[in-house]
């Protein structure tokens, strides 16, 4: 017997997580594409640009042409990813569009923490402090606790499932100082070290300590093992998942080149339909938008479905 | 609670799958280095080459080289591939060599056996029947059911359960008719159809049926499903896969080109490693095995801990 849900709610960072590391320059136009071509797929969620420095990431620069340029649809919740007040800001420009929520981002691993944000966990805590406060002072809610490096650490080696808990805890008290009111548990497998065993301890760690808060993973392919964490996760009840078409992506702080990106939506949306979790996606159609994310980054993606096709488009020929 | 086993045997059959494949002449040279340091990782079963028509399958026509030409190590199995008598023949005169022996070759899809062999699965079996013989007479024991297309075909789509079942027992009549006692039976993922509740079901049907018999997985990751597949047996205690280094092969039959190959051996000996279950392979110098097969080859394999590298390596570092 197993939790397995009867539909997952996926959120799609293809178009924010992919462009932030490719290597070319990919136009605004494609940009937009990509967006309303996912948005066409039944997926309801889409992470569409990142609200960074510009000189840190170039790639970036135009991502208010990007959310100004694509047409929405009204039942698709289109999100952005910032990390300081300026961004938040910027996101605010569009709050009509966008669906504009905030999070607390932290870290199981120090020693990330010092690579990715030049930053202790202490220094990081206040950060997110008056980050919470500028959240709240613009009246966006403060939903989420986010947890990078959940599963271990290239810099760090493994994470036990306690001092994820610890950090959960660290956000959850900066969210009750600041009235937030927390419903989602995020925990990122940055680096590609989650198993289907880390998966088992580290969620059941943050489920028996929160039972009744919903955990969203974040997970990565680096080392080949994402689709059976994810069905890990599935069994256990976990029925919130980021992923990126094509399986676009990667870390650009993991120091891996050539590392693998994300858990491929298309991979992920195969297992729960053949599952019969519910997912709202057309598989087929995801499958076309990931051989035009291949034709926009102008590369073969890791996503294998782009090249094998889909099981229902050969049970349509065999019959 | 699972099944999981405490130990599990890896057939690597890079090689023999991945060269059979690849478009571009590999040297003779190159096959022997690479059979000659996979031995080096720790692998006890590695497949060296096909002994197939020439004229079929010109990258093979130096089978009888590249076995003449390797130093074989003591405490490894080395085998090869054939389909017909002629083939055991040409294996037979390297017998001192390679562990020889038989297999009866059936598929659980008739359509994809018209596809691949050009004969139906009635005059698949005849040939079975003579295959069966020939190896009897010339003293090789025939130890293997096998099933190609255990878990869906593109050409037939959904193969139910219940038809792995019967094909295997059509393999039994032919092997209680020569007096053949099979050990093993192997089920094949050639085109990438498993998902994890499928594995649930086939394997469950075939243990149900035949409780005594070791299974073993061949398992393709052409829709990025092989390690789930791969978790979902460990659970129900499978202790034998075959899987190629860097993920070489693929299945030229299957018309789907650039679909990936089989699952790929650091995969699996990760996911194993990291869920305790032993593998006896050094991971770090099969990932070099893998780094090495790129090279040979001349391209990107799928393969991620190529470019990721292992844990070992990063928690080595981090302490």
């Amino acid at each position: 017997m197993t939790d397995m849900p009867n539909r997952v709610e996926i959120h799609e960072e293809g178009p924010r997580e992919g462009f932030q590391i490719e290597p070319g320059p990919i136009s605004t136009a494609d940009k937009i594409r990509l967006v309303e071509a996912l948005a066409d797929t039944g997926l309801h969620h889409i992470q569409v640009c990142s609200f960074v420095n510009p000189r840190v990431v170039p790639a970036w620069a135009d991502a208010e042409a990007v959310v100004a340029g694509f047409k929405a649809k009204p039942d698709v919740h289109y999100s952005a990813l910032w990390f300081n007040e300026n961004g938040l800001n910027r996101a605010l420009a569009f709050k009509d569009k966008l669906t504009i929520s905030g999070s607390i981002s932290l870290a199981a691993s120090d020693a990330f923490t010092h690579k990715n944000l030049n930053r202790g966990h202490a220094e990081n805590l206040d950060a997110m402090r008056k980050q919470t406060a500028a959240h709240q002072k613009n009246g966006v809610a403060v939903e989420r606790i986010g947890v990078m490096a959940a599963f271990g650490c290239n810099y760090q080696g493994d994470i036990a499932p306690a001092q994820v808990v610890s950090v959960i805890e660290d956000g959850f008290k900066i969210a009750d100082e600041a009235g937030a009111t927390i419903t989602t548990l995020s925990l990122a497998d940055t680096m590609g070290w989650a198993t289907p065993s880390r998966i088992d301890r580290v969620v059941g760690a943050v489920r028996s300590r929160w039972p009744d808060y919903q955990i969203s993973l974040h997970l990565h392919d680096t080392r080949g093992q994402a689709v059976a964490n994810a069905y890990t996760a599935l069994r256990m009840g976990v029925s919130r998942f980021d992923s990126t078409v094509g399986g676009l992506g990667g870390c650009p702080y993991a120091g891996q080149k050539g590392a693998a990106g994300n858990i491929c939506t298309e991979e992920l949306v195969l297992l729960c339909e053949e599952e019969g979790i519910a997912t709202g996606v057309n598989l087929d159609a995801l499958i076309e938008v990931g051989r035009l994310a291949e034709t926009i980054v102008g590369h073969v993606l890791p996503g294998e479905l782009i090249h094998a096709g889909s099981l229902d488009a050969f049970r349509r020929k065999a019959h």
